[in-house]
């Protein structure tokens, strides 16, 4: 049980020493930024696929761009229980952030590389090219392209220099027609699982290192523009305004005590602008967003539903007019129950206790869930939870738990054909 | 009477082409556009002591660059009724703003002077160089000038191009340390009498053409910087967030009840802004003005002091913090109930009911209130009152009846000093 317990430090020591050099891969010295086919993300698959030969596994990469290792199974060509995370970024992104969804079941692989330890499945790793649609305003294009779900649409989608997707993919030696069939084939997958940091505050706040996530949120996003009348802030009395910036600043605080007290329900105003704000001026134009997600889509589409109502009385009552713009929907993606409960019996086995919950963000295993049952492992975040941002931390001593309860649930995976 | 109705209607139609006219003389061709010393500031100065001269006055222009003409009264060096307005404007402007306070004034000395009628007192008619404070980011600098109190150190001041205020008077030919001296001399001066547009909407929604403004509202005003934490619109439970952008709106909201339904107080915040938000980020900062106004100055000091009392309640309930920052502060200017009284006299002529309100608006007659007791003459605004903008409208009617309400005001004007 000792070398074991060392072998999971020296997991989550060399995850923690790999997510820093993966760091180096980047567009832009001292910050982290690495875009789908960037050089830095040339050079980041490139580092990749040398870690996943050294543990012992194939390597391909797919006409999306992802880099898949293969470790084999005990028999050649045997279904493969996927996992794996994506390693592009945000622009001044967080070191672990999908990365840590890579470098932990290489590690594991490496170790049972190391072992001469095979199982009755094959394990592959997916490095996805693309999950977080920074340079494309896209998201999820590598797992899309595994599930078979690729919008062929997006292609034609154009970088900030006015290349689009399909110039990008062909320049970088990648086939933009075989994006239609680049889908695993559903008979060679037994499920997908993949660890994640959560990205938020909630494991941290209850002193816990992993999570099991019972679901991706659903979510709906609007942009709404308010028009109201202009005026002089020191001559239009209060009764005659129609204070734009107002009328959405009333619509932000509903959203936020609608979506109060509701387990697994968010709402949120993350842009609020007044274009051309003068002190002086009572604003006639207000610019903001609305992200509303949810476990269960029936709570999520409640809580859209009120909100929509009650713009209509603010926009009644304060005479000026909303103009809502749907820029996102998706349902909530559940996890697999059965892989669930095999996730929940590993963390117990690392003398973890359980908790289970949802994901209030997006994830490569959304996308993933199109092809076959998944799951995902959610490990703490330090500083309050933060990510997509430089202060994104986590610790060592939580990748070698996550290690070890990675290896356990692999170890002593049951896939649902057998069950 | 018929002959003097048909001379107001022709007073009217002449200050609305003037105003074209003027309108003309702009820095940005299609938009009008007239800073402090720009070429366009120039011409208009050179018109305007055209169409003095034209009047029948001597034009004089001070060392701050203000046109003065002076019509003579009965006797020679007699003190003088001062009238006036600003003819610099805000970019993109109306074309009546500050233009008709010296337009209109400039109608009725024409008419006596053709009809060779003089007074007790002189007539002089200030076009103020500088009230808007666009070039120099300093308001009012031609009626302080005036009146004696210009802020020596404005003139360090930069423009956009980075020249300072000292170096632009300089090469215009004008002498900025004589601003310290510019002042009239209060023996000399026997009130201040400004006409202007409303810029508002009170008088077009009553359906009154003239009003008589009782007093220069005093305002505070501050920049407000809210810090909370950002986080993943997703992955943060509603009970864990410290929003920055709703602790902003709900002080904006707060703001707007606590002005609602009290005559003479309004409170706007007309800058709101989310720094780089993202519709999936929990905003971490937001950044907003607050400014409050008020005919009386402890009714618009308990309103500052109760918005600072709620912001220290919103800071501490939603574990936010705030950063005030106090950008003006300025006391109410009372307009002189007896010159109140004779403009009220004179509208009651021209069979108009008589409207008392308070001038939201900052006016030149706030500065010249240092140097003698001053009046102002509001004149209605068409479009729902909007002002600082092209759309900006007056009729040739109003013009006409404002005229007329003037005139009648010089006529049997009755200094105090008689009184």
């Amino acid at each position: 049980m000792s070398s074991k317990m060392h072998s999971y430090a020296s997991c989550g020591s060399q995850i923690m020493s790999r997510a820093d050099v993966l760091a180096q891969h980047t567009e832009t010295p001292g910050m982290l930024t690495r875009t789908y086919l960037s050089p830095a993300h040339h050079s980041a698959a490139a580092q990749l696929a040398e870690w996943m030969c050294a543990a012992g596994m194939s390597v391909r990469r797919d006409v999306a761009g992802n880099v898949i290792g293969r470790y084999e199974g005990l028999e050649p060509n045997a279904p493969a229980l996927l996992t794996g995370s994506h390693f592009d970024t945000v622009r001044n992104a967080g070191k672990h952030d999908g990365n840590l969804g890579i470098l932990l079941p290489l590690a594991c692989v490496a170790q049972w590389h190391a072992e001469g330890r095979r199982f009755p499945f094959a394990i592959e790793i997916i490095g996805f090219a693309e999950e977080e649609g920074v340079r494309f305003k896209a998201t999820l294009l590598g797992s899309r392209a595994a599930a078979g779900t690729f919008d062929m649409a997006v292609l034609d989608n154009l970088d900030d220099n006015g290349l689009s997707m399909r110039e990008v993919m062909t320049a970088s030696g990648f086939h933009p027609a075989g994006l239609a069939k680049a889908a695993y084939d559903p008979t060679q997958v037994l499920a997908f699982v993949e660890v994640h940091i959560e990205q938020g505050p909630v494991l941290l706040n209850e002193d816990l290192a992993l999570g099991v996530v019972t679901a991706i949120s659903g979510a709906t996003r609007y942009m709404v523009e308010v028009e109201g009348l202009a005026g002089h802030a020191g001559t239009s009395p209060m009764g005659m305004r129609r204070d734009a910036a107002m009328a959405a600043a009333e619509t932000g605080l509903y959203i936020e005590q609608r979506c109060q007290d509701i387990p697994g329900l968010v709402g949120t105003v993350g842009q609020f602008n007044v274009p051309n704000g003068a002190a002086n001026v009572v604003p006639g134009k207000a610019v903001f967003s609305i992200d509303i997600r949810a476990e269960q889509d029936a709570i999520r589409e409640q809580a859209v539903a009120d909100v929509l109502a009650q713009i209509e009385r603010i926009a009644a009552r304060r005479k000026v007019q909303f103009k809502l713009r749907k820029t996102h929907e998706a349902p909530s993606v559940p996890c697999a129950p059965w892989l669930q409960q095999q996730l929940a019996q590993s963390i117990a086995h690392c003398d973890q206790r359980l908790r289970y919950l949802p994901s209030g963000a997006g994830h490569d295993a959304m996308a993933m869930a199109a092809l076959c049952d998944v799951a995902m492992l959610f490990v703490r975040c330090g500083n309050g939870g933060i990510s997509h941002h430089p202060d994104e931390i986590m610790t060592a001593e939580d990748a070698a738990l996550a290690a070890q309860a990675f290896s356990h649930f692999v170890e002593h995976f049951i896939s649902r054909r057998e069950a």
